[in-house]
């Protein structure tokens, strides 16, 4: 981020037409907004969602209430303007891409086998860089993939400890077998794989859409691009960049707080703070573009409102 | 609300291509919106953000961090479209109005005597009820005015027992002297008052700019125009009509939790949850504002989702 543009927002921020600090997490937001975008008084034009699909080995443990071809519909849905992410990006202003990563190919079962050789992780990380719009000035990356809870949680546990029974949760809507079966492969995938590694870990348990996510989040910090971030999936992702580097996440604000057991787990290992908490679960990339209009009421206050000074209001 | 209309959400709100219950509260919102409109599948076109402005005899009592001449100042700057509460309104899609409700003339000190007659206790209600457009399909009430956290506190402990201690906050930022006059003003205009009909509550200890949110408030019901709630002085204003009738606020949901200190005190006694928490304590109608942009993603996905059977999509 950028110290001088810090330093000229939080000069603004202080002179702004409202108690000092009246409008509480909007100024944090405004201020590192700035920050990353090198402007102290910037606006927020062109956001973009992109959606990463992926099929999962995985599914063959019997992790998910949906079947896997549920994947390729729901890109058609995508592609057709049909999901929720779809209506949520345009009410947001966004632009909204979807890009799915060889959905008739899932990876291998991790309970079983490297869930990615090291061909398919690097294509899927160069898929999600490639994918961010350099003129972009707001990031959202979303996913679809049945079965990419149970991956999810695998790398969870793999970058910050602990077992199944931590991470897993009831996804898209699993009942307590699905759930204990969930439990079980994240078990058995942490104990065939070595994963101290976070690169290797993603190889072993993740997928090519949470790879993508990744890669999509560090090309985004290579632009300056702020990013929002998802729910328990996106967090994951996120997850590999945190311990790639400790600042490696200081582009990015937690969107929301999902439903998922354990995302306010990850969220805290993270150390983010959630913009919103409304009982999502759905993935896509929801929550973090509904938040996106939070950001957007943050920057519109920040760079539009009079000072002071502008307005004849006397200050305290 | 229009049990019709409810039935017809629920319905079709089972069919959207998503896990159901996933989009969490997004989805309760958007049933409750069709209940009120009386269309199972309604749009947010109109919504309409209205800033009431008074001044209060309180603040010689020293209650504020700010002087009173600040409120017709703030209007000024409403006008000019340089407050926090133009931006958030214009990034909403909202129109905005003010009405400034005789700000030479502020209420009487509570301490001494009934903050309004009962002619300007009417008069504040019609203008209030006057300023709703019945065209308008989503309303956010706000209010500026010196002195009225104040106000409200004294208000809230009148309709919901409890002393000043218990309700009075910071407000604009008044240091601990500050807070321990404005705890004393709400003790002492308990102490002179009768005010167990919440209307009585309303003219002794209110503001002009209190009595006229509940009016229009009021106004909103009859023309089945859903209601935002704002922070505190907002929820005061509310808990007039909810004391009048149990079900008086049905048509309304509460924006966001203020840091205001008894903000969450007073949305327990309404039985509101909000929608956010952003740690916002402007007033102004700018924590209502911000939260139009999650309803209106909830509409967005509601009204805009396509149906498994229209995707194509497996069912769970």
């Amino acid at each position: 981020p950028d110290a001088s543009a810090i330093a000229g927002a939080t000069d603004r921020n202080g002179q702004l037409t409202k108690p000092q600090g009246a409008l509480g997490r909007l100024e944090d937001l405004a201020i590192w907004y700035a920050g990353w975008r090198g402007n102290p008084r910037p606006a927020i034009t062109a956001p973009q969602v992109i959606i990463f699909a992926g099929n999962h080995g995985i599914c063959a443990q019997g992790v998910s209430a949906f079947p896997p071809e549920v994947t390729a519909q729901m890109v058609a849905n995508f592609d057709h303007g049909g999901a929720a992410i779809n209506q949520l990006s345009k009410a947001a202003g966004a632009r909204m891409d979807v890009h799915a990563l060889s959905l008739e190919t899932p990876t291998a079962d991790f309970t079983q086998a490297p869930a990615m050789t090291e061909a398919e992780l690097v294509s899927a990380l160069q898929t999600g860089w490639s994918a961010v719009d350099p003129a972009a000035d707001l990031l959202v990356t979303g996913e679809m993939g049945i079965g990419n809870t149970t991956s999810a949680a695998a790398l969870a546990a793999a970058l910050f400890g602990g077992t199944g029974a931590d991470w897993a949760g009831r996804g898209t809507g699993v009942d307590d077998a699905g759930l204990a079966r969930k439990v079980a492969a994240v078990d058995a995938g942490l104990a065939l794989h070595d994963v101290a590694d976070p690169l290797e870990a993603l190889r072993c348990l993740g997928g090519r859409e949470i790879a993508a996510m990744a890669g999509a989040m560090a090309a985004a910090r290579a632009h300056r691009i702020p990013v929002i971030l998802d729910g328990f999936i996106c967090s994951a992702a996120a997850g590999v960049l945190h311990k790639l580097h400790p600042a490696g996440l200081d582009h990015t604000v937690a969107g929301h707080l999902s439903l998922e057991g354990a995302h306010q787990t990850l969220l805290d290992a993270l150390g983010k703070q959630p913009l919103l908490s409304l009982g999502l679960r759905l993935g896509e990339g929801s929550g973090a573009a509904l938040a996106i209009t939070i950001l957007q009421g943050a920057i519109a206050c920040h760079s539009g409102m009079a000072t002071f000074a502008e307005a004849g209001v006397s200050d305290a």
